[in-house]
């Protein structure tokens, strides 16, 4: 049995459900015998270095504290961008960083390692993992992965997704009520997140398999979008009726590799002189503006679709929360160098497990959305992706409110 | 007791909770006596005219019926945007107008006429009655109040304002939140909906006298925006921390008038020719960007404020029902040709009354945001503004959700 302290921290951008894994790390190392203090590492891995460390064990006395970390959205530790030096790098600076990070896990006793993060923070654990291994310091080091974008290998989804999902279908559902009390012939551009992988776009059509709302195209960065398709599919949407709902990602590109939202900007520039960035959404309703006439209008979800703290999916708080806790068991037994995943049971109900696999497999690649799931004609999404999205949205987080307003923890 | 049916429309632009009202209209239509069916008209006066009724007695005959309208969000009867002609002009096409109006009541035995609204439908209301008072025909028409802007005179606030306020409250104080978690010094500006009156954007700033989560600054349409100024306050805010959130109207205005959103479009064009049409947003984060050349984002909140049912305040749904409702027995006691407003008491606990005032008190008047709820230096509200605004959040609708979404009602 390895005994020690241990710590955790956050990094890359934040989810609606990263603070849950915390709190699955936390409540794990609390119950495990042979961790006695959790730190909180403050801005990551650059908060690390520089020891600005929060004792945990202090702050989660009560049941409460877990609850209330739960559902306050974005990291609750602080998050940074930080590209670690090849663990390999003779160059003095990458040496003498190594050497400090390691000096205060042998000052604070850390035997334990935890980094919530994407793609990037996995890297971060495959390097530490690595310098470990390579100078011989006995520490368990783990990886758990979030991101709203849903675009990691290995696992089957990812922690933070579906509340992003449950928001995203949840707004666009309500988008395409609103849009639809009018007589007059109109089209609302819903512009959401997700640059490579369209997972997040996709969601906006759940509600075709639970109510029939849903937009009537969607357009992936999966595929290359088309201008003219795109117009005949308006077209088309008119025919039905007059108000027209279409999602799209902001990472939509023609196919000769130019983003949809430069497409408007060329020579465009403001009184400063610089670029318009338009985004793909506002390009769009540009473009439809002049080819129909009609009343136009673009949405960009933004933010909120990653920091909705108030409408949480149950399914993804709970998985996020459950594979805090098991990375922790899994290092005390004595794992180290991987990261948690999801791994979906092959049953006719929804039903999630939590293994791990070597944090090298899941660094540097993308996991876009599967051709099965895109329609034919490049414009939509099938059932079979719907269904695939649905389970990760169901069950709502009992969100605890204060006067009038969730409440937050701050730490 | 004047015995007959009832009919009630919506019009103008949808709210959060303009159902509600409607769910309150329709049970004070079934508890009278007098009234036997109760018509919904389609696309509020414009359907009423082309005879586009729905007989609601037979849809709202379980209880659930009523809890899935209260928590959809848009006109469940769908909307319109049409200004009556004046009801003394003598041009063939306006007494053709009127008389077609009035057969449509006299065909489906009209003697009770609900319209639910804004300031334009209010003026519908004032030109029917003063139609019906003109030609002898006996029948009760009243205006039913909405707006998410909460501009109307007379009124404390109105049905609608409260679940946005809840919404935009909410969703800043996530954004705040995620904009905490970085250490690099950013600036994030946030556009709410108030062309005229800064009621919403106010109310950006309830966290505040919550937990102290709020914006830095807050800029109203009800004062002059200087950027110089503006500039100024975010050179303060850097001072205090990295992470400078601010909320601004989309209505802000240079003193000499200009929109501030249109300030970065002279002579910027898109490929089409389009003038840009940034928003004001979009118009002071390029202009953060020139002067302090740091990381800038701006969110539009956009549709989502006007139409997030899954978030509702539990007060402004509650008061929004039971307007509907008093405006039914209103009707039924005699009153004709006048809207309900609310009347708050000025008591130490929040508590508010429903009463009716003459429709053309309110048909033509903006009510904005008051002096004394506004900072010194025109960049805040006060804190009285935030005790005025903190009832109207104040509980939480509990939205029923079906497969993950929350369930809404087709008409």
């Amino acid at each position: 049995m390895l005994i020690g302290n241990a710590v955790v921290g956050q990094s890359g951008g934040p989810t609606a459900a990263i603070n849950a894994t915390l709190a699955g790390v936390i409540r794990g190392a609390l119950e495990a015998d042979c961790i006695k203090t959790v730190y909180g590492m403050r801005n990551g891995i650059e908060g690390f270095a520089n020891k600005r460390l929060i004792d945990l064990n202090s702050v989660f006395a009560s049941e409460e504290a877990f609850e209330t970390l739960e559902q306050t959205p974005a990291a609750a530790l602080g998050s940074c961008r930080k590209k670690l030096p090849d663990p390999d790098s003779e160059r003095p600076e990458d040496v003498a960083f190594y050497q400090k990070i390691f000096s205060v896990i042998d000052e604070f006793n850390i035997k334990y390692f935890f980094y919530i993060g994407g793609n990037d923070s996995m890297d971060t654990v495959a390097k530490m993992s690595r310098y470990a291994e390579k100078t011989g310091v006995e520490i368990r080091i783990m990886g758990v992965p979030k991101t709203i974008d849903n675009d990691l290998a290995l696992t089957d989804h990812t922690p933070g997704f579906g509340s992003a999902a449950k928001y995203i279908s949840t707004t666009v559902r309500e988008i395409v009520r609103d849009c639809g009390v009018y007589t007059v012939k109109a089209v609302t551009v819903v512009e959401i997140m997700g640059r490579d992988a369209g997972w997040l776009t996709a969601s906006s059509a759940i509600g075709r398999i639970v109510d029939g709302a849903a937009p009537d195209y969607v357009y992936l960065p999966e595929r290359d979008f088309d201008i003219e398709s795109f117009f005949a599919d308006i077209e088309k949407a008119f025919e039905k009726h007059p108000n027209v709902v279409v999602a799209v990602s902001e990472g939509l590109r023609y196919a000769d590799g130019r983003y949809v939202g430069e497409g408007t900007q060329s020579g465009s520039t403001d009184v400063f002189g610089h670029k318009y960035l338009a985004g793909t959404g506002k390009a769009l309703e540009l473009a439809i503006k002049d080819r129909f006439g009609c009343k136009v209008r673009s949405v960009e979800l933004n933010l909120p679709q990653r920091c909705a703290g108030h409408l949480l999916s149950m399914t993804d708080i709970s998985e996020s929360r459950s594979i805090g806790c098991e990375a922790v068991r899994a290092a005390v037994s004595g794992v180290s160098g991987e990261v948690m995943v999801f791994v979906r049971a092959e049953t006719e109900n929804y039903a999630c497990g939590i293994e791990h696999r070597s944090v090298r497999g899941i660094a540097n690649a993308t996991r876009y959305v599967p051709d099965e799931f895109i329609s034919e004609g490049d414009n939509n999404v099938t059932d079979a992706c719907c269904e695939y999205l649905l389970p990760l949205i169901e069950g709502e987080y009992p969100v605890k409110y204060e006067r009038g307003l969730p409440k937050h923890i701050i730490l």
